[in-house]
């Protein structure tokens, strides 16, 4: 009886302490008029949510920017409400007392144009499932080709309308890194410190064309029907495949093989039938399909370009545009990164010392391959604070 | 003028060296009756091709099986003409005076059942697109899924009609190497050498997975129809798509950047409109579409199950398997692998080692990734005739 009054004890103390953790955060809305993307077309107007931790001081001059990875959304840190099975994707760094201190920052994160979880309430973004006032219908394949300039530009707009005119830090993994190099490459004076997980400075034909198998699916499955499928049947076959092929490039064979500890090769009924699928092939496509089902296949088609047309400084002169940076810049690769790999990173560390740029470079070894920027962030903690501290 | 006659003289004797030197083959047709499958179903008759280059000698033990990788055929030496622009893709380790001597050996080499290029003409073999003798129609989805286990079999049936009772050695890439580890495992006694390159002994859950990946666009493709395209349009659009995968798959983004030296990321065209693939995916699918008009998707899929379902011995215990070769092994795995890496080699290297097995390990380093198994095994030459002298 005394042991279960303490046992309740506890329970009370400790629900009380992850209550008072719970970061809260609200999705907020931010439109901005005549948006010109790089590739030349103005659309009347631009939506996208974003959401704040922290607060703003008077002088605002501590805000931090995250810039999300491709199939993520603004969502980096916190809870929604108390009941959320999960927090935003960098909580372990993001809150009071952690690297990213909330009692010390204003860390302010956007969703993206043509955001892929266009059906996560949570998700505001413009893009081809946008209503296009010109017809009244959705854009499909109308709608411009946007690049990680143009993310950046609206972000821009965004922290204009809160009168922030620097940014303490802008920080982001894969794509999202894209954006924050592209921050500190387009506004040199406006960014001082740059913090670059799991990315690139450039993409190479590789990558380039890597991508491009996670367009291939959507583009095949029959309902894509060239984008126009907004009145009918969604191509969710085709974006399940392509989802497919963004987890596994996601992930290292060893990390892989070691969550699948079930797996057998002889799969009878596999075996049986050419029709029925191995068990994890089955178990892969349910999952799959799952994340699909919030999301846009037009819109992932453009997340794909945008990646694809990546380069810092969005033109021919990658060292020219490198050259311009201010921020000091703190570089983390993951080791065992198979989709923006590591060699990559590393001699953007040579290019940026070579050029006497503050840069100081942490590889991630987590196991967990590209992902290691997201599962495994939690080891840099120290680093990070460090790094933001200076 | 004599410096004229001089350089026709030259030209004469050069072009008959080379007429000399090339191995010219010919395509061979070998069929056996009421073959059943490791699925338990019976074929009224299988039938492959086969091609050798050497001579059986009287005793018939100087043979040299050479099993077949995914996308291949038993073209693995020689020139079916004078004119063919390429020979069989082992030319470089096959042939008189090479490390698989002609000279001394009989190197023989069978198109494996379900081989994907059943529209070259010089290609062999039983599968989806065969007619089926009860309906007088293309099985289709209808054929049994085969396994590298049948695969053996036929060959066993081969060799058999040929007489041949044992082989001196057995060798094969990537899922070439399935088939001679199988021969070795099955028939202990039969086996004398076994070179084992780019390959594995098992399959694990993340080569399942993205083995998966190449047969996701064929069955999205709306001409597949379940497999029964073969009155009408083919799957072509699809079976493109999973050829770009499969070279992607196929090698190391080092080698991938060198041989695209002109690549620009920033591709106008691109960028002022989604319905335009940057240059660089619309020169690799037209690469890869040229290969797909050779193919046949169902065989692709049926392939892609039967590597999917391979371990060594076909049964749940892989070390039991293992334990029964009597082969003297040489592994030579590619370092830079993405696809079949080479830790699984090497852990396939300790197992036999702790076994007392006689197993050497030999890495390939060409920079091609899985490829190095077809384009650097040049680089083994002096290795591999070591190997068989033995």
């Amino acid at each position: 009886m005394k042991r279960q009054l303490f046992r309740v004890f506890w329970l009370v103390i400790l629900s009380f302490t992850a209550q008072a953790q719970t970061l809260l955060v609200e999705k907020q809305r931010f439109e901005t008029k005549a948006f010109t993307t790089e590739s030349g077309v103005t659309l009347p107007a631009v939506v996208v949510g974003y959401e704040s931790y922290g607060t703003l001081n008077e002088k605002k001059d501590n805000a931090i920017l995250i810039t999300h990875f491709f199939s993520g959304t603004s969502h980096a840190a916190g809870k929604y409400s108390e009941s959320d099975p999960l927090p935003g994707y960098w909580d372990t760094i993001i809150g009071p007392g952690k690297a990213i201190d909330t009692n010390k920052f204003f860390v302010i994160s956007s969703d993206t144009l043509v955001n892929a979880n266009v059906y996560d309430p949570h998700v505001i973004t413009t893009g081809p499932a946008s209503l296009n006032p010109k017809t009244g219908k959705a854009y499909g394949l109308d709608f411009p080709v946007v690049t990680i300039g143009d993310f950046v530009e609206v972000q821009k707009r965004l922290l204009d309308s809160l009168g922030i005119d620097k940014l303490y830090a802008v920080a982001g993994a894969s794509m999202g890194s894209f954006q924050a190099l592209e921050w500190a490459v387009r506004y040199p004076d406006k960014v001082e410190r740059l913090v670059h997980v799991i990315g690139a400075a450039t993409m190479d034909a590789w990558t380039v064309a890597a991508l491009e198998k996670w367009a291939l699916p959507i583009r095949l499955d029959p309902n894509w029907n060239q984008g126009n499928y907004y009145e009918g049947e969604k191509p969710i076959a085709g974006l399940t495949a392509t989802m497919l092929n963004i987890t596994q490039d996601a992930m290292h064979p060893t990390i892989y093989n070691a969550s699948f500890k079930d797996f057998e090769v002889l799969d009878e009924p596999a075996m049986k039938d050419i029709r029925v699928l191995p068990k994890i092939n089955q178990v892969l496509a349910q999952r799959a399909a799952a994340r699909a089902r919030l999301q846009d296949a037009n819109h992932v088609l453009y997340l794909i370009r945008a990646s694809q047309l990546f380069t810092a400084g969005m033109n021919q002169d990658l060292e020219g545009a490198l050259a311009r940076i201010q921020a000091k810049v703190l570089l983390m690769p993951s080791s065992g990164d198979l989709l923006l790999r590591p060699e990559g990173v590393r001699s953007l560390y040579d290019t940026l010392k070579r050029m006497n740029k503050s840069v100081s470079i942490s590889e991630i070894n987590g196991g967990w391959g590209h992902l290691d920027g997201l599962f495994s962030i939690g080891s840099k903690q120290a680093e990070l604070a460090a790094f933001l501290a200076e």
